[in-house]
């Protein structure tokens, strides 16, 4: 048998304060046949929860749509208020490919939950990352600009009209923004140095937004406790800007300040196939299948 | 839910000409319910067959079991004749842990599989590797010296007496070597020279007989075709001789001679955990764990 399709979803929800409302929230993921919920955190100074569930799409649509049915009941925007940046009750929704399904399927999925999410809770939609056709709609930090506050009066400028859903906010609900990406992985690199000049020169160095890899974002940071610094980083698209890539940029510049890579770290999960692509490309094997992985072949059989 | 246990078991029989006795050992494998067959592949010169499956204990072992019951009415080694050495009918079984599994669990595995064929066959099981306790019977070769044929004598001198089973050979099926082991990592590093002295210098540096690494096997070839020599290598332990300490020990071999490393190549499977722990030395990862895989996390969940 072939193995199943998965698909990852990352919903991040405005309420974080009230166990009640995430652990109902919680329960309606388990409900649904085929959703596995993997995790769930809250923080109360953010007011905001992340649940990070898995399936095939139609488990996993179906648990949006169970998420979206205790959050509207539950959440009014108009009395919320935390640290961090939202736009909607329930606020972003991604859709990561893991195993077994494409890129593809996961933005044909967004599409399909947005669409749904509109029509059966009249709520406006943005598609953002993959999901998006509109490269000004993209970035989640450029759709979410302004918050629930601002949403009405963004709504109605040019170039904002949502992709799904009424042209105003829901009034309790504001609006989502549903997508597809890579997975992500948080990776920190700390260095033999107290410098912190050194690991946030080397941050510029190596993310986009000052010049460096495409899917890198990067900080640099004391850790003070240590003595040391560390190079903090987002690698958003694994494919295209390897790790082992990053890893190698980071050791180079290092060596200019006389400094040297103490450790690195991988924060949370990482996809086996970043790992598998690092050994291949240290060893130089050539002509590496993940059918060649024994666990990929037993599972597969 | 946790992983359910998967043991390997690679079995060898002493049969490879006729199709329909292989494919009837194949059949009673996959009539096993639990046991799922991976692979298998005769060599009629060697007159061997060898089958890959995977299960837990239960399942592995009646396979086992199952094999011997086609395998006995088959095949008589006073009729066989083939290029590979062999011992006997059902040649050699080993247990390899995969998943969720110790290596204390195939040892106990192979000691009461080994008992159980004793009993039910008439065959005496010699114990081998991680399954021996005899420094002198834990090597395939030695416990296979004089083949079929020096049986007899062999088993009649001291310390030769077998684990399990008759103190003669059973005169059809001979005797079985039944043991737990590690993967094996099949794994070549191509040299860009054409010098075989090269390759063959670097294999006698690296492996275990000449005073290498405890666990690798190597040899040194020509690639003729291509006019390029290979290091090809059997790893045994790949816990204990990591593949990247044997990569870089032949890339600084080579250097020696001038010659650097064009390429390697991974022959049929390797465990995942060979290839993060390339990663993690590689990347200098501390600490990282084998359930910060995604693909782990979401399968265990």
């Amino acid at each position: 048998m072939h193995p199943m399709p998965i698909i990852e979803c990352i919903p991040n929800v405005s309420e974080g304060r009230r166990p009640e409302i995430v652990e109902a929230i919680a329960a309606a993921i388990r409900g649904v046949p085929g959703a596995r919920l993997l995790d769930h955190s809250s923080d109360p100074s953010h007011n905001r929860s992340v649940f990070t569930f898995a399936g095939d799409a139609a488990a996993v649509k179906a648990a949006v749509l169970a998420i979206y049915e205790q959050a509207m009941k539950a959440i009014d925007l108009r009395h919320h208020a935390g640290e961090h940046p939202r736009l909607g009750a329930v606020d972003v929704v991604p859709f990561v490919p893991i195993e077994g399904v494409t890129m593809d399927a996961c933005v044909a999925l967004a599409r399909d939950v947005g669409r749904e999410v509109a029509e059966r809770f009249a709520v406006p939609v943005y598609l953002y990352e993959e999901a998006s056709a509109n490269p000004a709609r993209k970035n989640l930090e450029d759709i979410r600009r302004g918050e629930f506050e601002g949403l009405a009066a963004k709504m109605a400028t040019a170039g904002w009209a949502p992709d799904f859903g009424p042209a105003t906010p829901h009034p309790a609900a504001g609006a989502s923004v549903i997508g597809a990406r890579m997975p992500l992985i948080a990776y920190n690199i700390n260095l033999n140095t107290d410098r912190v000049d050194v690991a946030k020169k080397i941050a510029a160095a190596i993310r986009q937004s000052s010049g460096g890899f495409r899917f890198v974002k990067a900080a640099g940071f004391e850790l003070k406790d240590r003595g040391i610094v560390q190079v903090s980083m987002n690698l958003t698209n694994y494919e295209k800007t390897p790790i082992f890539r990053v890893f190698e940029t980071v050791k180079r510049e290092a060596e200019r300040y006389g400094v040297s890579i103490l450790e690195s770290e991988i924060v949370g999960l990482v996809p086996a196939a970043a790992l598998n692509a690092t050994a291949e490309y240290y060893l130089q094997i050539g002509g590496f299948k993940s059918d060649q992985v024994l666990e990929n072949k037993l599972r597969d059989a």
